[in-house]
């Protein structure tokens, strides 16, 4: 601003100094009016250089916005798959983390099918629920882990009489990104593993 | 740019020819000082149309992003409505749809609880659960269908022991404008068909 | 506008009218330039003013959208908690708000543990979800109340033969900020109270 200040007493100076006096005069509105103009100029200046800056931020948290958006995580599996459509899973001599083989949705390829395992591609709050259907011959114990803790539990008894139980659990749980959570069914138990009864499915609420 | 750097030139060279040169030199400063604007005005000018198309673009994505915001399907139904809060439903000599009467929620309107039929307003992944009770004197067995196929189950055997079960179940599907989810009840089934018990829900978890 | 073109005017006059038909010659090139080029910065100046003012409308839209995004209500819990991970809860004399103690998730701390109680922080769509595990010496019934109506149940009878049952439910609830939601365990009913097997989960699906 200083600059410009100068720059204006040199033109008025010199316009009062000229030996044509009509030249200066008529002139002379022009030049006020450019001294100004270069002064709005200069505000013009700083206030567009403020909105680049103001843009640019605002493109930022769009991308920022956008990209919260994008990381789509959603699964769904059934027990069952290539084999068949009706048998039974288990019961198995240890613990065995159930392959939900048969999948309906796998957006972000989280869910590994071939391992059962569920592995967190970012830091977030998950949602997971599991359901199962199991005849009385056996019990039925599932077990769902967030790596090596487990969170909830579907259960049910064996039992003569009742010849069929259901169950299910649901959680939302805090994960960091490459955290597991798979569903462990118990040594000795079973579930009806048809594409179709037996489900572990899961989705991403947010990053967090 | 060229036609400006032609302007000073013609400037300079009517400043440096003129006959009073007292006036040209006091003029001078400012002459000079103005070329060099007018060349940082037209850097200017395509600062700010460069600008404006980026504040065009964000806005756009704004628009965008909104409109991801904004679409939101809802429902949650249980079997039940008009003419009583304790009865059972079925069994049917046939597979009929069940229709959830009582609404509690239905943003967006996609669920019929005339026909008990979802239609997916938007392409998109959506979550669908539902969960039944039932007295043990019939079989229970619940079929959720996409259009024609069927995705999950849960059922319960009868029992003369076991006066009553519950089941349920949940999956993650990817739908297609358009496409229709219901559940249906199997012939020589029954359920609860209370406002409370037998339901159905699901929502829009993001468009694709 | 206006007053450009009454400078033009001007500035043209004083110059056509110069003693000194050389220098008006020489510097009308750059005059006549000078007074588009005040016209052109008239514009701009308009057109400034008006990015200014899209890109704070920008500005607010994104705070808006953050905001959506950034309120996060997501629960989980268990009954269970301190005492020990495999006990009964109940039966009681009188219905009691099931207060599920073990807390997995609590974003947003609308969950308040010690009353079993959900409170809406903000008016919106919710998702709620319950599961039991009971035995048979008693029944279980599980009732979920929106303030002082209820909402969904799950239940089972008790039996002498079928020594463990299951049941959940799950619906989408429109809620006022404010809103309480809980779940109420009936007289005379248990459920199994480890830190795994029963439990009360939810989040906000969307504001409204």
């Amino acid at each position: 601003m200083k600059f410009t200040t100068v720059l204006c007493v040199l033109l008025f100076s010199g316009l009062a100094l000229a030996q044509d006096e009509a030249i200066a005069f008529r002139l002379l509105p022009c030049f006020t009016n450019l001294c100004e103009r270069i002064r709005e100029f200069d505000a013009m200046t700083e206030k567009l250089q403020a909105l680049e800056t103001k843009v640019k931020d605002s493109e930022n948290q769009i991308v920022e916005l956008k990209n919260r958006e994008t990381t789509k995580v959603i699964f769904s599996a059934a027990v069952g798959g290539e084999g068949g459509q009706s048998r039974t899973v288990g019961p198995f001599n240890t613990n065995t983390i159930l392959t939900y083989e048969k999948v309906f949705t796998n957006i972000g390829n989280a869910y590994n099918a071939a391992t059962g395992t569920f592995t967190a591609p970012v830091a977030g709050v998950y949602y997971f629920t599991m359901f199962f259907h199991a005849g009385g011959s056996h019990e039925a114990q599932l077990y769902l882990y967030k790596n090596s803790d487990l969170v909830i539990v579907t259960h049910d008894h064996r039992s003569d009489t009742d010849t069929a139980d259901n169950g299910g659990n649901a959680v939302f749980l805090q994960l960091q990104q490459g955290d597991q959570v798979y569903v462990m069914l118990l040594e000795k138990c079973h579930v009806w593993g048809s594409d179709f009864h037996t489900t572990f499915s899961g989705f991403l609420v947010t990053q967090m």
